[in-house]
């Protein structure tokens, strides 16, 4: 793609300073430091920089060492893998908090049979990113040896499971936020409290079980309680949510690995007639948009926080070429909505039809 | 952000044409015609680009004119929005398509109060894009006119409504969709179909209805049949399609203007003890990750084709600076799910519990 055509020719700095009758300075300053600009000055030159459609020259901001960055978003799998409901989120939240950091982000992707890496070796030779931040990594992943062997500067949504000493991370605490949805569900009166998680080895996976396992002990619930593994699948989370349901009964509740499993409870109780939150308790995790739609308690996850800090450690890494001295962990929000409100309001479906 | 610092040094081209031992026009058509390098000197150029880790110099490319440019795109509510379950899919098939049309994607947006188009501005005036995609314009929004009156190139996913002279743009035929979707209804067997949409005068909601409208009267079904209108919301979806449901009974069918409402006709289904498909058909819009997670017919837009046509419009107004004779239309696809099937493999929830 060429650059863009000048659409209204090439307005300078200095046509600015004359249009508004201030000295070029003036108009640097409203640009960059614009609370040192009187208002009305500041609003005159804001009107000339408008009409004659003026833009400062990448070139020159670049030679200054003031060009905003690019940071490299991968987007390939959206929709397709286990969390995609957190990624959306999440990219909205790192282009939301990206200007506060001097940068922007590009995304990148492909839906082929490229391997992994061929789209960020593309997107780092051709200078389109100065960094990348990774999310969802797992055991095995060939990302951030790969980065880390180049020094291309990353942080990662999550830690690095297969680098410990990789510090360059911020992540959720996934067994506070469900060891909390329990204590939630217990505050509510729910009695039995199951889980319903993924397969172990996972490694969100198996710390968000322990979450759950050590509460409910915690409180008492001498038998851990039903448990059921299934992956990231509705129709999948739903045969796994029948036992569970059955096990926990009218009165018990079931915890959750993810939003996605949260509405396989849910679709099964409402198969039976049953309203979730007034019979049986669901909690969820994500506090995606599933949740929200469906009215569900929910685990949500800190996006704006965890984006700003990987945006963060990124500049860092590239103006001191320093990685943090370790990862950093957020704590997560019970978000409550009617899955857990024992006294619902809504009408039994027998009272409807 | 400063630029990246330079980790292992800078290698320049000669020194991969040295360590190859080729020419330098040799790397220079590796990196840009790889066709006219035979295969094992392609081999071994890249194993050194690799090696070295080489990178062309972007501001050398960009005074050639070869410089890939970035095209905007505004994520400001992602998730809040009508269109919301289009927004994630369109942005990963504009990102994927990218790269053929030699420029990359740059998200942006905001949740504060800021005006509409204050980020536009700040986006174009920094020359961070050269260009932006926009979507789901309506009537008054202010985007298409700030953006012609500047002449800041741009293409629209959707016509734009207040401007009918505007031909950069493509766009979904949606009554057509929605008149398929009734035709798929009528060759499964559904007897009375029915309609749930968007309340009047919004004017992609009023070009769906009509294609039920007009294929059903082309089916001879003599009353037009029930008919409702709500929001993009499950809660008010659900309490719409109750009468609805009532109306069209078993053996009937409602066609709906997206996925959520489908999902909410669905939800009512089945707190009814009915099952979708089985009992009711139900058609939904959008072809989203909400329709796949609950196995829901949809009328599938083609993204990648718009995405791919919005590009190549973009290009030409940088290249030529002249836009398309037309806008272009294209047909969406039609996903049969278990939500039209009459003969439901899915056991009566009586059996179960």
């Amino acid at each position: 793609m060429a650059t863009m055509p000048s659409g209204h020719g090439r307005a300078t700095i200095l046509d600015v300073a004359r249009a508004a009758q201030v000295s070029r300075q003036t108009v640097s300053n409203a640009l960059k430091h614009p609370e040192r600009v009187r208002p009305d000055t500041l609003e005159r030159v804001h009107a000339e920089i408008d009409r004659l459609d003026y833009r400062p020259s990448t070139a020159a901001t670049s030679l200054r060492g003031q060009r905003a960055g690019a940071v490299g978003m991968e987007l390939t799998g959206l929709g397709a893998h286990a969390l995609s409901d957190a990624l959306a989120p999440f990219l909205v939240s790192l282009t939301i908090a990206a200007p506060e950091h001097d940068c922007h982000i590009v995304t990148f992707g492909s839906d082929g049979p490229d391997p992994t890496l061929q789209r960020y070796r593309e997107m780092w030779r051709s200078r389109l990113v100065d960094a990348f931040v990774i999310m969802d990594t797992h055991h095995g992943d060939p990302r951030p040896a790969w980065l880390l062997e180049r020094d291309i500067p990353f942080a990662s949504f999550g830690r690095v499971w297969d680098d410990p000493s990789f510090t360059s991370w911020a992540d959720v605490d996934g067994r506070n936020g469900v060891a909390g949805a329990v204590d939630h569900l217990v505050s509510q009166g729910y009695s039995r409290i199951g889980y319903l998680g993924w397969p172990q080895g996972s490694l969100v996976g198996d710390e968000r079980r322990n979450g759950w396992a050590e509460a409910v002990t915690r409180h008492g619930q001498t038998h851990q309680g039903p448990e059921g593994n299934t992956i990231q699948d509705l129709a999948k989370a739903m045969a796994a949510a029948e036992p569970l349901v059955d096990d926990v009964g009218i009165g018990g509740a079931i915890a959750c690995a993810s939003d996605v499993l949260a509405l396989g409870v849910t679709q099964v109780l409402l198969r039976r007639g049953l309203v979730p939150g007034r019979d049986v308790g669901v909690v969820g995790f994500d506090g995606s948009e599933t949740a929200r739609t469906h009215d569900l308690t929910s685990v949500a996850q800190p996006y704006r926080s965890i984006a700003s800090q990987l945006l963060t450690q990124v500049h860092n890494q590239l103006t001191t070429q320093r990685r943090p001295d370790h990862g950093l962990m957020f704590e997560p929000t019970l978000l409550p909505r009617a899955s857990t409100l024992r006294q619902s309001s809504a009408p039994h479906p027998q009272e409807k039809s």
